[in-house]
């Protein structure tokens, strides 16, 4: 098969690799935010945040998607959120009718100026259909590039045939139609992270009951927002929800923005530095997006999430919120 | 009220404290192993494993188990799983027709010579009807007693009263009727931490994929297992379950046995040298007991649990029983 991954970040690296190992002909596509990443690549060099080789892998710069698409079979959707409206809005043009398998996680605005899903925002944005396949599950990139066992759970229409592009040997691919339930939990797992971060930055290393009893608070919240977006429960307690927050929470940027607001400083600076350091705080942005997400679909009891929002976004203290936190499980 | 708690260990002293922190009247009793836990406490020093002083708790050694069972309102059971029976046999005679909230953990061999719910096997055991109410959940004692936010989950007929009183403060208290499942998930909790902990001994320290991989085929297990014992869904996907594997998974000496383990070492070495420096490795018996317990109740799709099994009390070979995992998510 043909498959072209577009993004040349982190994970659309990895996927590249593994699309790679399953045999097929290969293209990155890099934005014009990647030329970084590409540059060494070019030279044989590792990738600078995958930290491997791509070794086979046709390389592509941004100005050339029309040639990363031509008669492609598969898609791969590795942009961040921020970007994913103007790399398909370029995209579209070029983009044959095949599966587009979706790595990315967040909330999109929608034109009617709510918080949505991606598959549901892109072509709404862009003015075409996209068979989107949302990528969900514990999957860091640089694991699975160093075939270390990962399972992922490929929800949408489509996520049959991304599985056999995709699964095998150390990558195990569960399939759903609960595309909705999969990016809503994709989407809200890096703000219970940042949650769960919290406590280590507040009480210090012996914060394991908080942490476990949060995690089991962001797994009932999670619940509530999956079921008003149309999810479904299951999907929330298998990879795309349980796994994917407990590999977010076990470390990380999200898990050290939250460690350093649980100290006390404020989240604005805190965001402020680790952007200076060149570390993305999806965190950060994904509490406003996921309370705005869950307030907009008229759901309520969500105390952990509203206390990270308090925190994060409204300036509320530390110590007062989680002392005050009334957990609902 | 009047609580007396049956043991002096690590849990039975942290619960003791809490007791205390809610106004009650409290004795805690030592069984005649916790002798040494009991000396420094009455010369007003520290528990030896709690490191915290029991101030205001009476204490009493194993003699006078009728003493402390005397006039009280409520039992916290809080002796290993092991010693359960030989306890509570004598405990029959002076125990009053009150709430016993049990923080054991672990499965028991009824007379049938099956495996089975310590509530129901320690009642036919000592041929008297005990109000067992089973404790669930992430919560370790050093914590609870420090005040952490902690939140565990009561299940059993008498659960309600045994919430009223311990919960407040910064113990967080959900009740079920759900026995079966509460048991059930605290008794494979440690199996399956175990587990978790293999990964990291066999990968390193970059293992977060599949340790995330294999939380999720957990729960999904305890699912199977939980029904199989007349158990709830909800009850694993709450504090019980996903709470308190995620808490036992995070560290301690279960992970600790499994990463031993998963670097090499027979299991039985490991155990043995574990024993020697009087730490307890739960997890190395609990996946014995699991495993019958489940294959007792006709369980058969527990691949994760098949392959603990294989590796810990079958001599299977780490890599290739990794290697040769398949998840069922």
């Amino acid at each position: 098969m043909k498959v072209t991954v577009l993004g040349a970040g982190y994970m659309g690296s990895a996927m590249a690799t593994v699309a790679r190992m399953r045999g097929h002909e290969v293209t990155l596509w890099g934005t014009w935010l990647d030329d970084p990443m590409l540059e060494p690549c070019e030279r044989g060099e590792v990738h600078p945040r995958l930290k491997l080789t791509l070794d086979g892998i046709r390389l592509l710069r941004s100005a050339h998607l029309d040639r990363a698409l031509d008669g492609v079979d598969l898609v791969v959707h590795a942009v961040s959120s921020d970007g994913a409206v103007a790399v398909m809005t370029k995209a579209a043009p070029y983009l044959p009718d095949v599966p587009v398998l979706s790595v990315t996680k967040g909330f999109l605005e929608s034109s009617r100026g709510e918080m949505d899903r991606i598959d549901l925002v892109v072509p709404e944005r862009i003015g075409r259909r996209v068979r989107f396949v949302h990528a969900a599950g514990p999957a860091k990139a640089i694991e699975i590039a160093r075939r270390v066992l990962t399972l992922m759970q490929f929800a949408g229409a489509d996520a049959v045939a991304c599985k056999a592009a995709f699964a095998g040997g150390h990558l195990h691919v569960g399939t759903t139609d609960d595309i909705s339930g999969a990016e809503i939990c994709s989407a809200l797992k890096n703000a219970y992270a940042t949650g769960l971060g919290l406590w280590d930055g507040h009480v210090g290393k012996d914060a394991h009951d908080a942490r476990a009893a949060c995690f089991t608070q962001a797994i009932a919240e999670m619940r509530l927002v999956a079921r008003a977006g149309g999810g479904r429960d299951e999907t929330v307690h298998g990879a795309a929800g349980v796994g994917d927050l407990h590999v977010t929470a076990a470390g990380g940027r999200n898990r050290a923005f939250g460690e350093r607001v649980g100290r006390g400083k404020p989240a604005r600076e805190v965001a402020a530095e680790m952007a200076a350091a060149g570390e993305l705080t999806e965190g950060y942005a994904a509490i406003a997006t996921a309370w705005r997400y869950a307030r907009e679909r008229g759901v309520r009891d969500l105390p952990l999430l509203g206390a990270l929002h308090a925190i994060v976004w409204e300036g509320a203290g530390v110590p007062e919120t989680l002392a005050g936190l009334r957990l609902s499980v």
